[in-house]
């Protein structure tokens, strides 16, 4: 049984332009989670790791890299499902965690919901001892080298991971922050359990782009039922992202199944993303490689 | 071409219970749903228009009839989706408006996104003109006959509206209130778009049960799945409901198909129910008929 892993960095990114700096953090990243799968860890610690270091690291469109909503508040969104038994949990519109993400996965562990917004999702990580950011207006700041005028790009700047572990199990993890001129209290497809994230025991899929998109397509859930059906994942997500833009949205898929085959496509300019496969090299990239 | 439509008022009676006066109230409003279909008016106006009757009338846990969580507030959740072009619209803890499922029409109509949560949701309505209501604590109140302890009852009360109109088109709607010893800020599957409620050129879904379940197996877009695949609407929704029950849920699905064709099925006691289909009868029950 091999591992596989792939995360990705959002599909905004517009031709023309360059990544060094996300494209080696997602290199090291990327690497990072390797060890962690050669050393037997799940597949769920492994998603909720990586993305849980994307928020942090102030340089997407998650956790730290996030921007303020027309009300000035960044809020934050994110989701994480275990297929080994399809738990899952989630955060939406949440304002002062360091790591929407970790926060998700006590939803899923340490209560009977899987989502919980706003104020509540605040009471219950602080209950939970996450620790709380006490001004968010100076924790939480643009991503390095984002523009204000960039829209588009903070519209697609997702972070996401997928895992297949060696015992055979898969997970997908989601989050992303505010983006600029968003509606107070919007919630994406990030957070929703079948719009931007699903894991079951053939597949695990993240999204990235406009999410209003993937939630009218059904997304992450479609590319397993799509599968389940007998397409291949390239089709699946194909098909998949075809409805998207059929609707009139843009964006990226990245998934892997259980027998570790991994697809990141995209019908945005780019995607920022990241792979591994046991055995084989971190590939990462962010246009056409 | 011909109309149809069914309603539902939850998956939560219990065996042994009689419940007469939402059952003439859902045979009223069945027959009030079917003049408007036989008058020509639109799928998605007249699911808008039945859910929001139910959540005024006081006698579902919808709107009006509905139950503080922990932390003594009602957090209500509401969706629409309208089947002729995807559109969709939905709000999640919102704690204040009279209707949410229409605010949750209007978010589908005058902003690009689907889904407001919390604040964000009354600011929205307010700026559209819903009126907001002073003291949340006065207004809601619990179910007609509705006792504290049947908490069971009440975490299956959802109401919830399918319908194909005679110009071919289908739409679905569902809208919850808060249930008894749910976290602040606890989301179901009721605002979830592909999880509470689902609308294409094929099938109308909307659900009610225990929303974790409907969220894990993503309920509602799983039915179109199944039937697009070529399954039978019963057997589609069968489909489903195992996986639910599968995972350890249990609750009702109504649906239907753009043949008119309606399904209306359950695995807890009972499913409070409504429908009816050009040329035929108003049919309500609530265990088997």
């Amino acid at each position: 049984m091999s591992y596989a892993f792939a995360l990705h960095g959002g599909a905004g990114p517009r031709r023309g332009r360059q990544y060094p700096r996300s494209e080696a953090h997602m290199r090291e990243l990327t690497a990072a989670a390797e060890r962690r799968l050669a050393e037997g860890r799940a597949a769920l610690d492994v998603v909720e790791f990586a993305v849980a270091e994307m928020e942090s690291s102030g340089i997407y469109v998650a956790g730290r890299g996030s921007a303020p909503n027309t009300a000035g508040h960044v809020e934050l969104d994110a989701s994480i499902m275990n297929g080994a038994n399809r738990g899952a949990g989630a955060v939406a519109s949440v304002r002062d965690v360091v790591n929407p993400i970790s926060v998700a996965r006590r939803v899923m562990e340490a209560t009977p919901h899987v989502m919980l917004s706003g104020t509540g999702a605040t009471v219950f990580a602080r209950d939970q001892g996450f620790s709380i950011i006490d001004n968010p207006r100076e924790y939480y700041v643009l991503p390095e080298g984002v523009d204000e005028e960039e829209v588009d790009e903070m519209t697609h700047g997702t972070v996401g991971a997928v895992a297949r572990d060696s015992a055979g199990n898969l997970a997908a993890a989601t989050s992303t922050g505010g983006t600029f001129g968003k509606l107070q209290g919007r919630v994406g497809d990030t957070p929703i359990i079948g719009s931007g994230t699903w894991a079951d025991d053939q597949v695990a899929v993240s999204c990235t782009g406009v999410g209003e998109f993937f939630i009218r397509t059904g997304a992450a859930v479609s590319v397993a039922h799509f599968v389940r059906a007998g397409a291949s994942l390239g089709h699946a997500i194909d098909e998949v992202l075809a409805d998207v833009k059929k609707l009139g949205g843009d964006g990226g898929i990245i998934a892997v199944t259980n027998d570790a085959e991994i697809v990141m496509s995209w019908n945005s300019d780019g995607m920022k993303r990241g792979c591994v496969r046991e055995g084989g090299n971190v590939e990462v990239a962010t246009f056409e490689s």
